[in-house]
């Protein structure tokens, strides 16, 4: 296999929108690192071959220094601000990424990857095991939140981009963003970590075990071995995300869209059908899920999240991992979010202001839950495009429109 | 077939402790209410014929005053201090019910059921459908709290017992003990309905729709119908009771047993085996459940709960359903309860305000969340045992040893 190999695939669909002037988007791109670039993977295998495949979004400047890398979240993928070529809806940050939004195009050049053990082109479990030619399966390696962090630093690499203006994300994206800041401080003037947490709690170690015994139980999930068989375990699949997916949401956000209202009928119906609008909503949220997700990148990146625990590789201390940084940094929670709550993302602020690093922290009113970072929360927004305006005239960047 | 039949079962394994001088328990008691005796559900089917599976403790006292009611929890049973005959187990309740204990057998005759639709003896999914002679399955009718409720009633009027001195019980034992109050005021002279609401909120119906799902994803539920085929869906009850699980503890509690340490190991171990202790748990507590339980009756008594909504029966104003009551009330809930938050609890005391009964209202600091009400807490105890003592004082019966 050669060393590096970069291709544009042509995408299933073809995004209607145009780019508007000064911004350009670059779909489908991928590069595959041959035998002679493996990645070392936490837990000591050499991953290879890997492909990475990503979106870009803006026009990458003279010095390379407007990148900005948006790291996608558990389900989430690279069509930050694409159309998704499966389901053909805009892409997950569409309202924050793009021209004139708070990650401007026509002023940054930003880059989404695939997380490593994803399914939407970066290598995964659903990829070819180069030793039997066929899926690997559960035979491919657990991965963590590093070793995803480790990959898209070879994609910077391969770009020949040294430094990233700023890195953020929401949740798992929020982990990898604080992984970025603690592994390569040099590389990342600016992080942006939302609605995340240091370190997974039992909590949510339990909730994803949920979920990942829910694919597990599905007998089409053939130990892992599905692709081989032409089976599919989408029932397993859609009650783990039913029951993830209600994690995501808050009690008052529920309260507010669906109450105890019925779906399409006027009185109980003393049945098991979806009486209520709650239940026929979960049940298409499961339903649309596996449509457009791998069930066994579903059991690796739960796993990578459970597994998260940035202060444990550093004498558990977790100013530790930030020690001597110069990276510039704003924490946001959201006060309805029970799975990465207000507190622990303040633990990773106390641990920044124990390292003497800049930080700024919003806490967002919301009753909208984990999710409201993919929401329109104008607070966020508003926090977002501060950030990176006074970081850009830190960095000596030219202002919006300038170019 | 007769019209009322009363059996004492042997039972499989004969509890070891001795019944205490004063207090006489009587083990595997059940009644059977004949085809001209039905019970007629919300849904509008008559259901016959119906067992009703119960335990007793304590003496009856003479002019019959001294009845607490004790209803079960939705995977609760009538063992509620008596060895479990599946388990082995101490009663679910047996810190509460006992002589000497909170609900002191020395003085009171506490009857405790299984539920209509349960599976330790009463009439449920399990049952023989008369019309085929097969296990119901899911041709068992759909029945609510309030059906419940009945069914307990037509045992009562066949033990010939009147009045209740009080009515007591946890989350779905909650529910019964407020559709008791609400629907037989002149029976219930106090109620003490615990950890439990009105009604239930969206995302409890949320999760209650994952477990359904869960179970029916299994191939072995065989579209309720597994009893006939010789299968059980265990794989998808355990999936199921691991979801809910969660939901009875709290975020504080999962933290301070299980934290992020690890099960058996020193070092992650990079696969898909319980690395921590909280999965081992979990999957522990999924594995234990399905030899007790029927996975059908976890369709139909979740459904229950789901449906329960005592104000929509009364004009959509909960203090109407205890309008003109004289009945007294103690409202328990505790502080980590995310399941049924002491706001709900609350909610049920203004209604009860509303309607002029009398009300006391006790919040219970503890970390340990919904499960509370059958875990060590002492101001829960206090709060039990005071209630009942002043009720009783009202009530003129004789204090506790004066027998």
């Amino acid at each position: 296999m050669s060393t590096t190999r970069t291709t544009t695939k042509p995408r299933k669909r073809t995004p209607k929108a145009k780019a508007p002037s000064g911004q350009e988007t670059v779909h489908g791109q991928r590069v595959t690192f041959g035998v002679d670039r493996p990645l070392r993977l936490d837990c000591g295998i050499d991953l290879s071959p890997l492909t990475i495949a990503y979106e870009t979004y803006g026009t990458l400047d003279a010095d390379k220094a407007n990148v900005v890398l948006v790291c996608h979240a558990l389900t989430g993928d690279q069509y930050a601000a694409s159309v998704h070529p499966a389901t053909g809806k805009p892409g997950w940050w569409d309202r924050m990424v793009g021209p004139g939004k708070p990650i401007d195009t026509e002023r940054f050049f930003v880059i989404c990857a695939n997380v490593l053990g994803g399914c939407m082109g970066t290598t995964g479990p659903a990829s070819e095991n180069p030793e039997t030619g066929k899926p690997y399966g559960l035979s491919f390696p657990v991965v963590t939140v590093r070793d995803m962090v480790r990959a898209q630093a070879m994609l910077l690499d391969h770009l020949q981009i040294e430094t990233l203006f700023a890195v953020a994300g929401g949740s798992m994206g929020g982990m990898q963003v604080l992984q970025w800041a603690s592994d390569y401080p040099e590389r990342v003037f600016a992080a942006m970590p939302i609605a995340t947490a240091a370190r997974h709690t039992a909590q949510n170690i339990g909730f994803h075990e949920v979920g990942r015994q829910a694919v597990m139980a599905d007998p089409d999930w053939c130990r892992g071995d599905y692709h081989a068989k032409g089976k599919r375990p989408t029932k397993g699949l859609a009650v783990a995300r039913m029951a993830a997916h209600i994690t995501y949401l808050s009690e008052e956000a529920l309260h507010r869209k669906f109450g105890r209202r019925l779906q399409d009928r006027d009185a109980l119906a003393f049945g098991f059908d979806a009486d209520f609008q709650v239940e026929s909503y979960l049940r298409h949220q499961g339903m649309t899920f596996v449509e457009r997700f791998d069930a066994n990148s579903y059991l690796y990146l739960t796993r990578a999240m459970d597994y998260f625990d940035l202060a444990a590789d550093h004498g558990g201390v977790l100013a530790n991992a930030f020690a001597g940084t110069h990276t510039r940094f704003c924490i946001v929670s959201f006060t309805s979010d029970w799975l990465f709550p207000t507190e622990v993302n303040r633990a990773v602020v106390h641990a920044l202001n124990a390292a003497g690093a800049r930080v700024s922290f919003v806490e967002v009113e919301t009753d909208s839950g984990h999710d409201s970072f993919l929401l329109d929360e104008p607070e966020l927004e508003t926090a977002l495009r501060g950030f990176l305006d006074s970081a850009a005239r830190a960095r000596g960047l030219q202002p919006a429109g300038a170019a």
